[in-house]
């Protein structure tokens, strides 16, 4: 058990959030940070919305919808509805219980308050021990190219056209100057374990990765550094990682992200479904990753942090 | 009947919502124009609120709950409720189908639309087709000084405090360089009739009488200018009309309401409860002011526009 080990992990929105959820259940709140890809975060009706934070923060509070493994549990659209009666195009799904998270992120926003005290203030709020942390409170938007529809804001990508258009071309715009927040630097330098979540590399990783200084960062930190794959079996565990990788011309497998990852990792998850990995200088390891109910979840990490205990990885 | 008039109305709340939706029924949309006060606006939760807009909106199109006066019929507060379990101070109601305007509103706000511009869409989504003019484009905030509390916003006097501190004083920040829109202007100089519904004088009409020019404006149109009383038997139709008249040091009566309007008004409407007046310059006559039912909303709007036809005010 890793209870005096500083553990840091780093996500975007449903399965990362999952791993998060199991991590919680076994490693004192003191000791686990998240951070959390703010990429995907955009504007909607005057609202700051962060899809992949609030799926995080739903999730470990408890709220979350199990079903879609993002937004409330028994959340209503009363709201939705009443826009799409006045006319609108209502793409982006508003619930009425998660209104109220944008309704105060956007308040505080507005009233001068950085992102990383909106959410600490809104874990705070909702009952969360471990820390989360949005990666930084400077503007990165991933952009999806398409030869469709041309260049693509990520949510429009991603909700509005459900992540049909091909991808020709990925970007994440602002990321050459935006910098890690301290608390996210701060965080990373007093880590004892660094674990990457089980999230779409290019989505929602890539993000944080691409972050000035964040590679050179990771790569002084002499941890065990793990991330999980998202690929099982030549598809995606869910959403669009499988066709993406596909798109941009990589072997759709579990040993084609740990070599993405390359020298920023130590250590690899692969799925026991697969067939297991040998990989050049990252110690791998195969674990059932999918993840459906919270035992699942809490078995998962603390296999994890079993192995990453017992010297499996260094 | 007055088919061929154009007529304009200037209201505050619920009682000048009841007054033009009488009003709606019976004058062709084209030669109907509402100005609204805007002085009551704020931003709350990043949300841009307009009460005195919506009420109008929600009455003119039959959204409006019956029973307040104000607000969606029907309503549930489901966003409102949520942000009271995340610790907030709920003070202003957020109906969940309100929260679609207010949000159509901010949306369109942000995205560079003036306030006129905004309310003329939700007007016509609504499916209102009497023209819906806030008074200005430009910030004017009614500030109630209090001995109490000190200087209030108003939404923090009028709900939260529920209008009961001692009002010392009142002020329309931003009104002396607040312009009319154009389109007010435009409308009142168009005039045929203008009404000031029996909306409070000092919170509600004050505030666009008190724009840059507006008296001046008024004053020189040659037309039946007609107020209703908000006072009947000495007591607010509703509100707190009566109780600031009497905290501003005036005798709580119609007849000390048509003296405030002075020579901007050419006739007056008391309630046939109140003992005729007999004022100086300006036309009077009693008519049944309550309005509760639709139909008692028609008849008020009929029998003033019929005393007006009969050449009783000019």
């Amino acid at each position: 058990m890793a209870v005096n080990q500083n553990i840091v992990l780093m996500v975007g929105g449903v399965g990362g959030a999952k791993l998060a959820y199991g991590l919680a259940q076994l490693v004192p709140p003191e000791r686990l940070t998240i951070i959390v890809n703010t990429a995907d975060d955009f504007w909607h009706y005057g609202l700051k919305i962060c899809p992949d934070i609030d799926t995080l923060l739903y999730t470990l509070s408890g709220r979350v919808d199990p079903i879609n493994g993002w937004g409330i549990t028994g959340d209503s659209v009363t709201t939705l509805e009443t826009l799409k009666n006045l006319g609108e195009d209502t793409w982006f799904r508003l619930g009425d219980k998660d209104i109220a998270t944008h309704l105060l992120r956007t308040h505080w926003l507005r009233h001068g308050q950085t992102l990383t005290q909106v959410v600490a203030q809104l874990a705070q709020r909702m009952g969360i021990g471990a820390t989360v942390l949005p990666m930084t409170d400077d503007s990165v938007a991933t952009i999806v190219e398409t030869a469709e529809h041309g260049e693509l804001e990520f949510q429009e990508y991603f909700v509005r056209h459900r992540w049909q258009p091909k991808i020709t071309g990925l970007r994440y715009d602002g990321s050459d100057s935006a910098q890690p927040t301290s608390d996210v630097v701060q965080a990373l330098r007093k880590a004892d374990i660094l674990l990457l979540g089980p999230s779409n590399p290019w989505l929602s990783l890539m993000p944080i990765l691409a972050l000035a200084g964040m590679r050179e960062l990771i790569q002084s930190l002499v941890i065990p550094r793990v991330a999980l794959t998202p690929i099982v079996q030549g598809q995606a565990i869910k959403g669009p990682a499988a066709k993406i990788m596909q798109e941009l011309g990589y072997d759709v497998s579990a040993a084609a992200v740990a070599e993405f990852y390359g020298d920023l990792i130590t250590g690899f998850v692969y799925d026991t479904r697969d067939n297991p990995l040998n990989l050049k200088n990252v110690q791998s390891i195969g674990f059932d990753t999918i993840m459906k109910a919270n035992s699942d979840k809490v078995s998962l990490a603390q296999q994890i942090l079993d192995w990453i205990a017992g010297g499996g990885v260094v």
